[in-house]
């Protein structure tokens, strides 16, 4: 398989759509033999997979991308052992599909329930990364659906070499090769093009910049599930354990900050603000984590800058934090609700009803009592490894594991029963 | 309230989600003490409410719209009995919002569950029944979101009393006024506009005609739930009780044609053919069904014309049906997954593994065995009252009651836990 432009995305879209009848029928029995053989055949691979890995890095450095993106794209002999082991974690999942909820028994005899099946074709538009090529593909095949992914064009040929390893697996098996598309044509139009089969593929899940979510969003004829930011926010209430807010303001500030759920704005309490905001300063000096300070708190820090809005609706991605001193439970709330991009918010307290409260008033997708900002993933809250995480409210919301690629059909079992 | 060509609906949906944050934080005693007030205010209205109907069936009357068309439009006494009597039943349903499901523990000691939420603010863009706008804010506010409601140009007038109804029940308890909406601006112009406010605006669900919503579906920048038309497929298999046949099929082609759940295609396996067609013409003669028959079956009914394929594609929505007799199991899976609508399908047999085949194969929105497609409704099927149905698979697929108007956030419930 080659970088190809005369690439024709509906007829691609059209055969992934058959092929989503034939995966939608495995057991799951045969998908995870067949992931499991994929895994197996990625290691085996692992030379030749190098090997075009090593062109993508070339091309990369010849077009001056920054050495953050370059080791992003870089594969090397381990990187490529934990793809498969990545893939053989999806093997141990339980799977959805199938699963009757709720069957119940309607008064004229009939039972009604709702049964879980694969959404059908989900299309992957992403960055350079080429672990999500692999990855996204055997989440995909575990919950039943066919996949097709249209990674960026740096990662093009990285790409192609794992596609041409799970199509020779798929091959082997004598399952519909179509499963898994990954498109050859590394153009911008062909995205535009993608976005246009709503009659082949059910779910578009976009994965990169702002920007590219974006486009994608206000491009698509197709649903999205998107996730543009995360400002997650952490609330030291006035009733706040300081041990417990300190270590929670530190773990998620300064624990990986690159990540969407790191902390990006502090709100404490002015009963508390005395005593919690020296302990705060000296626990976050030693990662020199860079403060932009409202002007009750600016004196707590040292070279504090002022805070403006923008810095309030910032996702740093950096030892970088807001704080703000609010004047009560409801400003906390107030201030969230007006900056929140609907991902993560914490609040330390010890108070019951306050706690409680927070959680009934804050509709962000995660929403958490006393614990760091950095569980809001899908591995640390339970659902195995995740696909996405969702900050828009329709079908899914927050971190996404293979439930969410499935939906619901509701099942009738009658024994000739008529309406009157 | 009065028509108005100047509304501004960016400030509207604005106005929408400030409210809808208001409305997510009543109590299912508050919702429902609100709701009981609405039906009390909607009867005591009647006279008015009646007043300004008779100004839409006098302008629908001019502009010669079919007697149809000004009978879906026409209220009577009985009929606002009716709609408060609906908003009463609708008292009567779980309220979803706030229920935590699957409160599990990490192996840390953190809870995580998952916890109903409303969706926020709900849009409704429908054709001229008057009822839609008082059910359709009803299931809206007893599932905790604002609705912005944007009926037919028809009943704009009666459309407008109701809302001056809900909105003087909302002034007398100090509640937001902004929960409800309904858009005063009748012109094509303003859908397009709504179709914009992704920024307050959670969901769009279309309710008419496909043109309608084909319309919204091309042009919005919201989610939408959508459903096009209901082609149901009824299969009477080889191991069929005939009997059963027979009654499924009289009562889900001519119980009620106009409904969207009613049949439109009778397979029937070619090794039943002889005994069950003739049955079949029998029982269908006295609703004078038409008869769209392929060369096999065609023999069987008098009169019946030659089926095309535009016959499989058909919606007909009266006593008329299109009859394929298959060759195999498998070929009427082959014929429903080619000309699925995704709404319903049913399988009439005896043969335990077949049956389990059928639902197993066929993923539309609703799969039944032995009983009537009649009963593809949110009421029959448990949910209580329906907002609509959805043939698209993301967030809510089949009928849609209070459960598909909200969504789940994560909650945690930490005692100072931080990641490692």
């Amino acid at each position: 398989m080659t970088e190809n432009k005369n690439f024709d995305i509906a007829v691609a879209a059209g055969q992934a759509k058959a092929a989503s009848r034939v995966v939608a029928q495995l057991t799951t029995a045969e998908k995870n033999a067949l992931l499991t053989d994929i895994a197996a055949a990625i290691v085996a691979d692992t030379a030749a997979i190098l090997k075009e890995n090593e062109k993508d890095i070339s091309a990369g450095k010849e077009k001056g991308l920054s050495s953050a993106m370059l080791d992003r794209l870089l594969l090397t002999e381990q990187r490529v052992a934990d793809i498969a082991e990545a893939i053989r974690e999806i093997v141990t999942l339980t799977d959805p599909v199938g699963d009757i909820r709720n069957l119940a028994l309607r008064p004229n005899g009939m039972q009604v329930g709702k049964m879980a099946i694969p959404l059908g074709v989900i299309a992957m538009i992403y960055e350079a990364r080429p672990n999500v090529t692999a990855e996204a593909a055997a989440l995909c095949i575990k919950s039943g659906n066919a996949v097709i992914l249209r990674g960026g064009s740096e990662a093009i040929h990285s790409n192609l070499a794992l596609a041409q390893c799970l199509h020779k697996v798929l091959q082997q098996r004598g399952i519909h090769q179509d499963i898994v598309t990954v498109i050859p044509d590394t153009s911008r139009g062909v995205i535009e093009d993608l976005l246009k089969q709503s009659q082949s593929i059910d779910l578009v899940i976009p994965r990169g910049g702002e920007g590219l979510i974006r486009y994608v969003t206000e491009n698509s004829r197709i649903p999205v599930i998107q996730h543009f930011k995360g400002v997650c926010h952490l609330f030291i209430d006035k009733y706040a354990d300081i041990n417990k807010g300190v270590a929670i303001l530190v773990n998620g500030k300064t624990q990986k900050p690159s990540a969407c759920n790191a902390l990006e704005t502090l709100l404490v309490h002015q009963d508390i603000a005395g005593t919690f905001l020296p302990e705060a300063a000296k626990a976050l000096s030693p990662a020199r984590v860079k403060i932009h300070a409202c002007e009750l708190s600016r004196a707590y820090f040292d070279d504090a800058e002022l805070a403006t809005d923008d810095d309030y609706h910032a996702e740093y991605l950096a030892q970088e934090i807001a704080v703000k001193v609010v004047d009560s439970f409801d400003a906390a709330i107030g201030h969230i609700n007006e900056f929140t991009s609907d991902h993560t918010e914490v609040i330390v307290s010890q108070d019951y009803s306050r706690a409680q409260q927070f959680v009934k008033r804050i509709n962000s997708s995660v929403v958490m009592i006393n614990a760091s900002s950095r569980f809001s993933d899908g591995g640390q809250l339970g659902l195995g490894s995740e696909i996405g995480i969702s900050t828009s409210k329709l079908h899914a919301y927050g971190p996404m594991g293979l439930e969410a690629l499935t939906t619901e059909k509701f099942v009738v079992f009658g024994d000739g029963q008529i309406r009157e």
